[in-house]
């Protein structure tokens, strides 16, 4: 397999875009990451869209707007890890030698969907029941907490930081601070989770242009590779043997480790699914950043923060970046790579050599199903 | 890339099936598919899903009902080529090394969609007007016969053939003979085409096995390989140079042929993309079956029927079989695969040894990139 280099990145900011088309969010990403590239857009030989709720043929849709046509295009959905799942299909197709140049998109829009849209009616019976995420991961963060004595000023802080780091990237939905009392004290979603430690509703779109390394250095003076990709599904909550531990992002953290012959203590800094703010502490554990029950005291250290151990979700992550589905999993890798480039302004990670973007993905109609990535990319 | 069989096919009868759901449309096919591989779904290391209208994640919902999870699961979306781009995605995976053996599924439910999953509103400007499909191709139809001559009745001789391919095929939606007459005095749905010159709205599932070939005779006595697998964009309705001829199919079976060193007199038997009556006759041409203008007198003289020179839709395509979108191109290979073993009953051909299964697929927002795939299989 070949070594597969990420040439050029960019996305829109995400945020609320009502009346903004798919077509205009996807072109204005494509667009900076071919400015990027420094490529022409008739080099690009293929591409991959993720994408959930656009409706079909997304990334057809989005690319023919920049006069990309006559290639080959998959769209993909693996739920939040669909634009993970679009840069997989990239790499490997230039891995194995199908193609030498190819652009990974994730475009969603998610303030004006149709509810109808989310899951066909009957589908979902759990769901209409109110099983739904914020209800989960209430019962995970009880359990958790009630476990390892982790406390409700701890998890808040995640969300501070997020914020925090937020506020540094021009590409953020939101660009406030908050504070651990505001976190608390914002309204009730699902008791223990507060409206500032679940990720807003975004529209938005990412792109990445990838190409084999041999070929890389036409077009930047940055050699950037994807060390690793791993793809997997699984039970994406968690199970009964352990509810506040997810056996699944472990695995795929581990296949991906060994793929890319590093360890959890070799990585500068990590973009990853915080969906709500207890997610990202879980999530620290199963990575390998700190032991089992630590999460908490990681976070209270500051371990996490930009200029931390591991700096984790520098971007502002999905608590404050934004997560527009299909489009997350692309703008992480945009993230790894201004980092890694040393241009990522007031929130650079200090000279970072090594980062790891992890998406956990899975319907609401079943819990026990979904799919997990993670990527290294080095420099 | 190591040559790659299909060691095991399956699909549910299409029709309508409202009440019944995405996972059990699945099961059923899969477990079809597992039966006829003699393979124990733990062997099963990957999986693509072809999928529009169901939601996310359809892959995974789906296969857990069977018990295969904790695998690399993706889901695609090329419209009507969704399950034909799933065949090539476990084909190219298979071909390059990654795994040995993985499962192509196709699902989809169309009877009881709630409209607002078309596509979100505003989104199709051209569609809330009236061009749809059915508008399109009925301007074709017109043009074509004007600069060619062919008639009504020749168009509508494919639905008769197709419908009567329908009635030896168990799978088939429809099982019930048609006449000209009847199918030119069915209901117009847009002049000149009437109700029998379109596909149904159809559900169902298909499932097929492939394997690398120095695997595949643990499997099966049947030694059927993927000769040739091409996906490439382009306008999938017709250009202003020429509103009659897609340059998009004729490119992809150009490269078809080259890829599995055949040429359209080699092909023993072909399920292509009959959505209207009109579009099967169009693709003879493309697919190099017949000479520019010549469809009509190809259907007159019945040499697409099963025992002539090139039978066409010998399962009864989608005008008789159904179209299930994300279903049909797997389902496709289902029929190829059962006549290449001489096991197609009273619809078999003579002694087949290539077949060629043809697609497109495209938004209705966006007639200018759609997605064509052609898979030529061969024994």
């Amino acid at each position: 397999m070949r070594d597969v280099a990420v040439i050029g990145v960019g996305m829109t900011k995400f945020g609320r875009f009502p009346e903004t088309s798919f077509e205009d969010l996807g072109r204005e990403a494509i667009m900076n990451a071919i400015h990027d590239a420094d490529i022409k857009p008739k080099e690009i030989e293929f591409g991959y869209c993720g994408n959930v709720y656009g409706g079909m043929c997304m990334g057809q849709r989005v690319l023919k707007e920049i006069g990309i046509a006559d290639i080959e295009i998959i769209n993909v959905d693996n739920a939040c890890a669909s634009g993970s799942t679009a840069l997989r299909g990239v790499w490997y197709a230039i891995a194995t030698g199908l193609y030498d140049i190819g652009i990974a998109l994730g475009i969603e829009k998610l303030t004006n969907l149709p509810p109808a849209t989310l899951v066909p009616p009957g589908e979902d019976l759990q769901g209409e029941m109110g099983m739904v995420f914020p209800a989960y991961f209430a019962m995970i963060m009880r359990k958790y907490m009630e476990t390892f004595g982790t406390t409700l000023e701890q998890v808040a802080k995640i969300s501070v930081k997020n914020h925090h780091n937020g506020c540094l990237n021009p590409y953020s939905q939101f660009q406030k601070e908050v504070t651990v009392e505001e976190v608390l004290s914002s309204r009730t979603i699902c008791d223990p989770i507060t409206l500032l430690q679940c990720c807003p509703t975004s529209d938005g779109a990412a792109a990445a242009i990838l190409c084999s390394s041999s070929l890389a250095r036409r077009y930047t003076p940055h050699m950037i590779t994807i060390a690793a990709s791993v793809l997997r599904t699984g039970n994406f909550l968690y199970t009964q043997k352990d509810f506040t531990f997810s056996d699944l992002t472990a695995n795929v953290a581990k296949k991906a480790y060994e793929m890319a012959n590093v360890g959890p203590e070799d990585i500068d800094l990590c973009e990853l699914h915080d969906a709500f703010a207890i997610n990202e502490l879980l999530h620290y554990e199963e990575l390998g950043f700190c032991s089992r029950g630590e999460g908490g005291i990681l976070i209270e250290k500051g371990e996490t923060e930009i200029d931390g151990k591991i700096p984790v979700n520098t971007s502002g992550g999905l608590l404050s970046k934004g997560h527009p589905l299909g489009a997350t999993g692309v703008a992480q890798i945009a993230e790894i790579v201004w980092q890694l480039r040393g241009k990522a302004g007031k929130r650079q990670v200090k000279n970072p050599k090594v980062g790891l973007a992890h998406l956990v993905g899975g319907a609401v109609t079943d819990i026990e199903n979904g799919a997990c990535t993670v990527h290294i990319i080095k420099k």
